[in-house]
C-alpha cells in the first residue's frame, strides 16, 4: 500500500511536467502509456459527444489525432495552441493516437480576428507569402523549414567527414570583386557617429571603416586564403545581389555553400567532388526527411538521377546542341539563358549536366586559363532550375592573374597567395535555395527561404 | 614475371595520384607503407647529407617530419608548398615520419620577397592581424579555425539531436529592433539602379526595397515566428553593430547562436538548456580538438567548470556582491560594466554565473515582466570574457507587449504571434566569438574570427 502511494507522485508529476514530441508519440510510444503533448490544432471534427483534433508540434509533418469524449462543448479552433493529456492507443488505421482525459487551449486563434488561413482551404504560395510571419504555420512551409535544416546539417556533416573545415568568410568587405555594380553598400545609420569618426581624405559616408564597404557577393576569394593553409575548406552563409530582377530564380539575399580545395589540378576531380556531395546530401535527405519531401513534392518528383552518372559536355558541345539540335540560337556574347539551361537538362532526360571549359570572356578573372582562350570552369545545370553550381580551377600563375585583375582593384592580398607557398586550387559555389527548389520541386525561389528579400520587398 | 610487370603500374599510379592527409599518416599509416603527402613547410634543418622538413597540411596542428637523404642540395624554405613521396617509418620518439624518396617544391616562399613570418620567430597577435590573408598559415590561428569549425558543427549537431530546427533568419531587415541607432543601413551602390526603381513618396535612397533597410542586430524576433510553429528552433549566423568601440570584446560583425523554444514557462528550464548546451559542446571539443586547444591555451587553461554546476543568483544578489563585497559600486542606471562582470566570475572562483531577474529598464521591450518591475531574463557571465549569453522568457501578454513596443515600430507582425495560437516562448543569444575566446583563453576577440571588422578596419 505504501509502495502504491509512493508511486503515484512521480507518475503524477511526469504527467504535467514532461511533454512528448509528436514525432516521438507516433513512432515510439507504447499503447496504454499516459502522456502529455503540446502543439497547434490543424483540424477539428465534432461528433455528438466526441471531438477529434489533429495536433501538430513541428517535430514532424504528421499530425497526432487526439480524441476527446466531450460533454463540455469545449471551443477548439484551428490554429489554437493546446496541451492535451491522455492515453496512447491505436487508431482503426493502426496509427498511434491519444484518448484524451483533457485538452487545454493555451492561445486561441480566430479567422474573424484576422487569421489568414481558414481550415480545409488551399492557398496559392503568393497569398501565403503575404504573411511571412505566419507562413511557418502552414503545412508545406513547415516541411520546407525542416528540409532546409536537414540540408544545412547534411552539407556541414558531409564536408566534416571528408576533412573540410568551415571558415566563416566576412559579410562586410571592401572588395567589389565581381565589379558589376550589383553590390549593396553599408553605412552606419547615424550621422553623429559618422561625424565623430570623420578623417581627412575620407568621405564622411565612409568614415566608419575609412573606406567604402559592401555586402559580400561571394566568399570565394577570402576562402582561398584559408585553403592556402588548411587545404580543404568551405563556407556556408548569406550573399547579396542588388539586381532589379523579379524572376522566380533570384533573391537579393540568398545562401551559398562555397568550397575550396588546395593541391587540386584536375577539373574532373572537382566535378567528382561536386557530384558526390550533391548525391550524398540528397540521399540522406530522402532517407531522413521522406515525409516532408513527400508533402512538398506531392510525391510527383523523380529522384532517379541520384543513382545515375551526371552528364559532362564542353561548352562547345552544349552550344552545338542548343543551337543546332534544339534550335535555340545563343544571343549576347554566347551566354546561355535560363531557357537554354532548362532545354539542355530536358534534352538529357533530366539528368544533371556539367558544362565545362567555358570561353574566358564568359567568366570572372580568377578562373584558370587553358587552351583556346577557355577557362577550366564548369556550370552544373539541373532540371527545372538551371544553374545550381558554378566552379573552376583558379588561376595560379602570378603574372597571368595579375594581367586579368579588374582595374582599381584592392586585390594585392589575393595576388600574395600566388607568391608565398603557392598551390593550385579549385572550388565552387552552390546556390542553397536553388538546391532546396530542386529537390522539393518548387516553382519560386521565394518559397524556399524563411524571409525572402527581392526588389521592393524587405518586409519584417 | 608478367605478374610483376602488371603490378607495377597501379602502384606507380597510386604513388603520384593519391595523397594522404597528414593527420591520417600520423594516426593510421603502417610502417613500410609507401605514400605521398602535400603541404607547407613549417621548418627545415639541414645536416650534411640529410634534410629534415616539418610539413603541415592543415588536417591537424601536428607536423609530419619528412627526412630526405639529400645530395642534390635542394632549396626548401619555410612557407613553401611541397609534395613528398616516401616510406612511413617510426622516428626515434615513436612518431610516424616519412623517409622521402623525393620532395618537390610547388610554390616557393621567400622572406626577402615580403613573406612576413620568419622561421622560429614568435609574433604578437597585433602584428599577425596585419596580414589577415596569410594568418591561417600561422600555427595558432590554424588551430583557431579548426576549433571554430568544430564548435560550429557541435552546436548544430547538439541542437539537431535535441529536436531543434535551424531557421536562417534574414540579414536584411526593415526593423531597427533595438532602436539604439547602432545599425548599418544598406543601399545599392548604383544610382542608376535606384533611379530606375524610384517611386513617389519613397526616398530615392530607399527605392530598392521601398523602405529603409538595415543589417540585422539579432534574429530573435524573426526566429519567434518559426518557434510559433516548429516549437524548438535556432539560428546561427552573422549580426552587426555600428558602434565606435575599440574594445577587445566587440566586433562590428560577429556570429550569434540564437535559440527559441515554445511552450516554455520557466526561466530555470532555459538556464538548464543553456548550461547543458555549453557543457555538451565544450566536452565534445575537448575530446575531438585536444591538440588545437592545447596549442591555443598553451595548456594553461582550466576546464574544471565543465563538470560543475553553474552558479545562479538574482540581479539583486549580484549587485549586492559587487557593491558591498567587492566595493565596485554600480554606475549609470544600475548596469553592470565589464569590470563588474569579470569581478563576479572571479568571486565565484571562475565558475560561470547566471544573473537572473533583471530590472525591466535594463532590458529590451520583449522580455517577460514578472514581479517588482523585473523581467524574467538572464545573463550568463563567464571568466575572462563577461557576458557570453543573454536570454529571457518573452512577453506573451498581448496588451503588455503592445504597451512596451518602441514608438514608430513596424512590429504589428510580432504582435500577431500573440494573437493567433499564442504560446509562451523563451530563448537566448550566445556570442560565438566570445565562446571561442572563452574556451581558447584568447585576450582579443579579433583573433577569434577569420576577418574581423571593427571601427576603421574592414580590410580585404
Amino acid at each position: 500500500m505504501l509502495n502504491t502511494v509512493l508511486n503515484v507522485k512521480p507518475v503524477f508529476l511526469r504527467r504535467f511536467c514532461s511533454y512528448k514530441s509528436i514525432s516521438n508519440v507516433l513512432k515510439a510510444s507504447q499503447i496504454g502509456e499516459e502522456i502529455s503533448i503540446q502543439g497547434w490544432v490543424k483540424s477539428v471534427r465534432k461528433q455528438k459527444n466526441v471531438t477529434f483534433c489533429d495536433i501538430n508540434d513541428g517535430s514532424t509533418v504528421k499530425h497526432l489525432q487526439v480524441v476527446l469524449q466531450d460533454k463540455s462543448n469545449i471551443k477548439i479552433t484551428v490554429g489554437s495552441s493546446v496541451q492535451a493529456f491522455g492515453t496512447v492507443c491505436k487508431s482503426p488505421k493502426g496509427v498511434n493516437e491519444i484518448e484524451a482525459k483533457n485538452i487545454t487551449v493555451i492561445g486561441e486563434c480566430d479567422i474573424e480576428k484576422g487569421y489568414p488561413f481558414a481550415p480545409r482551404k488551399q492557398y496559392a504560395p503568393e497569398y501565403i507569402r503575404e504573411y511571412l510571419h505566419l507562413r511557418p504555420k502552414t503545412k508545406k512551409f513547415s516541411s520546407v523549414l525542416r528540409v532546409r535544416h536537414g540540408a544545412t546539417l547534411a552539407f556541414h556533416n558531409y564536408l566534416d567527414r571528408n576533412g573540410y573545415v568551415c571558415v566563416q568568410t566576412p559579410i562586410l568587405t571592401s572588395n567589389d570583386c565581381e565589379g558589376a555594380g550589383e553590390v549593396f553598400k553599408v553605412v552606419p545609420d547615424n550621422n553623429n557617429l559618422l561625424k565623430s569618426m570623420a578623417k581627412e581624405n575620407v568621405n564622411i559616408e565612409d568614415a566608419y571603416f575609412d573606406k567604402k564597404s559592401f555586402l559580400t557577393v561571394s566568399g570565394q576569394l577570402h576562402l582561398e586564403t584559408a585553403a592556402h593553409a588548411l587545404k580543404q575548406v568551405y563556407c556556408f552563409g548569406p550573399a547579396f545581389r542588388a539586381e532589379n530582377s523579379q524572376s522566380r530564380h533570384h533573391l537579393s539575399e540568398f545562401y551559398m555553400l562555397e568550397l575550396e580545395k588546395a593541391f587540386l589540378t584536375s577539373l574532373d576531380n572537382l566535378l567528382e567532388i561536386t557530384e558526390d556531395l550533391i548525391k550524398g546530401v540528397t540521399k540522406h535527405l530522402l532517407d531522413r526527411y521522406t515525409d516532408d519531401i513527400y508533402v512538398c513534392t506531392e510525391n510527383k518528383h523523380n529522384f532517379s538521377w541520384v543513382d545515375k552518372k551526371f552528364k559532362v559536355l564542353t561548352y562547345f558541345e552544349a552550344a552545338d546542341i542548343v543551337t543546332n539540335k534544339l534550335s535555340k540560337p545563343l544571343k549576347y556574347k554566347g551566354a546561355f539563358s535560363k531557357e537554354h539551361e532548362l532545354a539542355l537538362t530536358e534534352y538529357f532526360e533530366n539528368i544533371p549536366v556539367f558544362v565545362i571549359n567555358w570561353p574566358k570572356l564568359e567568366k570572372p578573372f580568377y578562373m584558370k586559363e587553358i587552351e583556346d582562350s577557355n577557362v577550366a570552369a564548369f556550370d552544373l545545370l539541373v532540371p527545372q532550375i538551371g544553374e545550381l553550381v558554378g566552379g573552376s580551377l583558379r588561376e595560379d600563375n602570378y603574372e597571368k592573374l595579375q594581367s586579368r585583375l579588374p582595374p582599381n582593384h584592392y586585390l594585392d592580398w589575393y595576388l600574395d597567395l600566388r607568391k608565398f607557398g603557392n598551390v593550385p586550387t579549385g572550388g565552387f559555389g552552390l546556390g542553397f535555395e536553388r538546391y532546396i527548389q530542386f529537390i522539393l520541386g518548387m516553382h519560386n525561389i521565394k518559397d524556399s527561404i524563411p524571409f525572402p528579400r527581392w526588389p521592393h520587398n524587405c518586409d519584417f
